[in-house]
């Protein structure tokens, strides 16, 4: 008989969905099986199987893997920033953490979330999870964007939505490059002066807000497109 | 025997492109098969493997007409904008062109060339005529925001460099929100509006350049990804 420890149920969901955000990333939506997820972590076959019983709870806990990945980071720099150095200097950790995201090891991670986004069209219980870690997100880089700027404090709510929205989508669209390859820029330094003269022109051009839908219609929701 | 004129060559390719275009945005990648491409463009069955022996030539044959599609739109505002309205008033045709491939039936094609994009990961071949038509739109999106900035012709090439690398990467994040429903704009003239605050930011912070990587690293251009 095996005499090794046998890892506790929550380890070995986590090592499985690490094992499978490691498909993900390298072998794609195509590459990712319950078997090829157990003999990845290296344990016997069937395993996957056992703890996640349909492709669709094996994605969805790798969504949720990678939501408590992602926000312990970001929610690090939240902290960080909100007690010792309220007005960081460059490199900001926000900045930091993305140009993180485009290398490895966490660049696997920012793969996987790709893969999975796909995947979500079709799948909506897997978009939900998704979506909740997406709303999150938004919240804390808002706050972190808020603490970041001087006087952040004191800018209008409908300023502070169209800065979040115009600069997450520049990070958006930023990793989506890192994940095929294309790194446009490589320090945190950089994407702080990116960053910078962005919020510098949102902020000439629109005192009031209003460059992005706000209000009742929050970010992240998904709705109907409409026609023309 | 069946007496309907036979499309040609050609043209039989490019309905089993489109058939494939409309699978891989409302199926992806796993709902694309040759057969269903035969069922859906209403051909025989063992048509679309006829014409394209494996996936892979599928895939690359895809990306091409993907290509063909977006570049003749692109093109048709280059076109526009330097003859008649050298300086456009809003919206400017970029922005309606951006706008566009968010809306149905464009939002297809934008949604198929993300599910081609992750393909792409691992097929060099199908990735080499995506970078190509990155590369091909990367350079008429310069020439694009040239044309339609006040003085855009007196810029130095650096700065254009970073202009263009920044909107496009913000492009790149907001086309990626709209293929997943996200639709944090709806119209052109918002577009316009946050394009023009970037841009003005950017020209702000950098009068010389050098916010984005430039000069011996073309954007788009694959590299290794630096360690730390």
């Amino acid at each position: 008989m095996d005499k090794r420890r046998k890892p506790n149920p929550a380890e070995r969901r986590r090592d499985l969905c690490d094992a499978a955000i490691h498909l993900l990333a390298h072998d794609g939506a195509k590459g990712l099986s319950h078997l090829k997820v157990d003999r990845r972590a290296g344990v016997p076959d069937g395993t996957t199987s056992f703890y996640f019983r349909t492709r669709s709870a094996l994605l969805r806990a790798v969504a949720e893997r990678l939501a408590e990945l992602d926000l312990a980071t970001l929610q690090s720099v939240a902290d960080d920033g909100s007690t010792a150095r309220p007005h960081q200097p460059s490199p900001s950790r926000l900045s930091q953490v993305v140009i993180q995201a485009g290398t490895e090891p966490q660049l696997s991670r920012t793969k996987a979330r790709y893969e999975l986004t796909m995947q979500a069209a079709r799948d909506p219980a897997l978009a939900a999870i998704l979506q909740q870690a997406t709303d999150a997100f938004t919240k804390l880089h808002r706050e972190i964007l808020v603490q970041l700027m001087p006087r952040g404090g004191e800018l209008e709510p409908a300023v502070v939505e169209d800065l979040s929205n115009i600069t997450l989508t520049f990070i958006n669209g930023l990793l989506l490059r890192f994940a095929h390859g294309d790194r446009i820029i490589d320090s945190p330094e950089q994407l702080d002066g990116i960053l910078t003269a962005i919020s510098t022109g949102v902020l000439k051009s629109s005192g009031k807000g209003g460059l992005t839908r706000t209000g009742n219609a929050p970010v992240g929701r998904r709705r109907a497109v409409a026609s023309g």
